[in-house]
């Protein structure tokens, strides 16, 4: 499968964060059609026991490329999208990744 | 569950890195006693078409905070550890996460 993975950093405030993104973010994004499976992870340190620069992660599985390609091209993809600069431009990392099974 | 999350930035060498992690690194790390899964991603690139500031995400699941906590007291969690620092402490952001059910 293929995933997007969302990475996002230490926002300045937690609670406002949160907000948006379990009540208005994370409902639009999983509309997204083609969308097989959202996995968010709470970053909540460092194996040394200090706190992360990050804050949150998102994996988003799609069957392959294409599906996810396909997906990009709908107005749930954009909406996404366009919510996620908005609220977390500045803070969030995108990356395309292929499950590796060994 | 608890994930430890690795996260490594791109390699000079991805041909030298890839021998070593997925020859050496990734069965000394599949020893380690308590470790539940481990899942590793490739990144192949960003949303916008772009290379990606990282390479390689993996994902180590534990049962709990407190599962972990002992794994990271064995040898085998230890040789793990001494062996990222070796081949890839430049490149690696260690996390500690906890799934979020929605």
């Amino acid at each position: 499968m293929i995933k997007m993975i969302a990475l996002y950093k230490q926002p300045e405030d937690k609670e406002k964060f949160d907000e948006h993104y379990y009540n208005v973010h994370s409902p639009i994004t999983a509309k997204i059609p083609g969308l097989k499976k959202m996995e968010v992870t709470k970053i909540v340190g460092t194996p040394m026991g200090k706190e992360s620069e990050y804050y949150l992660l998102c994996e988003m599985y799609y069957e392959s490329h294409e599906a996810f390609k396909e997906a990009m091209k709908t107005d749930e993809a954009k909406a996404s999208g366009k919510d996620v600069m908005q609220f977390a431009g500045d803070l969030v990392t995108m990356m395309i990744g292929e499950e590796v099974n060994e």
